[in-house]
């Protein structure tokens, strides 16, 4: 079967995983870049965005798999964009320009459905209103035995958490306190004991923890 | 100057210091031993009660500066007892037995003052009704030079690190979701900006970070 996997999800100390008052210009809102700072440095990132340089440590080796063996991403509508309720900008497709990183289909969870939207490079935006569980099934067929990525942000990893759907999750934890945003871990008390834990600290001054499903 | 320090300060991913509901059976709280359990295996920690064994790895080192060179501790009430309003039980004189761990002056902030009761060992605790700056001037007196440590819990911390007063904090951040307590960085946006932070990953799963205050 499959896996579902959340890769290079960064959370404050104090456990927010976006900022407040997100806009066009801010997809974090007041976090800025503070949450992907680490990421924004590694090789990984620098080639997704095809450009050159970055480092090449422990950040670097997290950073990477988030690509490997991932056939489709299910992601909240907060990370597709800014716009609230009824779309009105039809145009917008995301932060990733005409050709986005994900290369694959990318379920995007909305009250408010709308055609799917297909991008350059493989990625094609479908939009639904499902259920974890519903949307599962969607993105496992469409990733066609590969696994299955939740991308976020934190509402939609806590709702799969809370639904018991992640076989692995990769959280970085940044050494920042932001105060305000929204909070991954809200709701989910002793998550813990359902996971292998691993943590591994980078010079960068972020932990990362691996959390893998006991079976 | 003497210095003003934080040690074995353990919060859960969701930023909690202490569980919810403490009583005397419970000093943490719904957290139990959660946020502790890394601590109670050190050697360090075996030797503070008097008993022979325990780990001496990474836990242990960070566990042992706990003592050096202080010569005073400033704790908050919730610390010292489950007691709230005034005091009833005069006889309680904390968790820690006729011959206190601390072995040195202990300043109880409270907003009922009371004699100070002198323990076996060097500990006395001294019950004052003080803002920060001025329970640290009397902390610092009754320290004869040597350091100051801030006991907790999270709202006195937090209290001392609002009022930048805070040189060196040592927090372990320990893989469980508390879901509820208290926060220690509740108020604190941005404090990661006063310090240099350095972060170390034990085997226990426990990350400790040490925040060194920047001149």
């Amino acid at each position: 079967m499959s896996q579902v996997r959340v890769h290079n999800f960064a959370v404050s100390l104090d456990g927010f995983g976006t900022g407040e008052g997100q806009s066009h210009e801010e997809p974090f809102g007041h976090a800025g870049r503070r949450l992907l700072d680490w990421f924004m440095r590694t090789r990984s990132f620098h080639e997704m965005h095809g450009e050159s340089g970055g480092t090449a440590g422990v950040d670097d080796a997290f950073a990477l798999t988030w690509g490997h063996d991932i056939g489709a991403e299910i992601m909240g509508r907060n990370k597709f964009g800014p716009q609230r309720g009824p779309w009105e900008d039809h145009e917008w497709t995301g932060w990733w320009g005409p050709d986005p990183v994900f290369h694959t289909p990318v379920f995007v969870l909305t009250h408010h459905p709308r055609p799917s939207v297909e991008m350059e490079g493989g990625t094609t935006f479908h939009f639904i209103d499902a259920t974890p569980h519903e949307a599962l099934r969607q993105a496992r067929e469409a990733a066609g035995g590969r696994d299955v990525r939740i991308g976020g942000g934190p509402t939609t990893v806590r709702a799969f958490l809370a639904a018991d759907l992640i076989d692995h999750m990769h959280i970085a934890v940044v050494p920042v306190v932001l105060g305000r945003g929204e909070r991954l871990w809200d709701g989910l008390e002793g998550i813990e004991e359902r996971f292998r834990i691993e943590t591994v600290a980078s010079p960068s001054g972020v932990t990362h923890l691996t959390f893998t499903r006991r079976r």
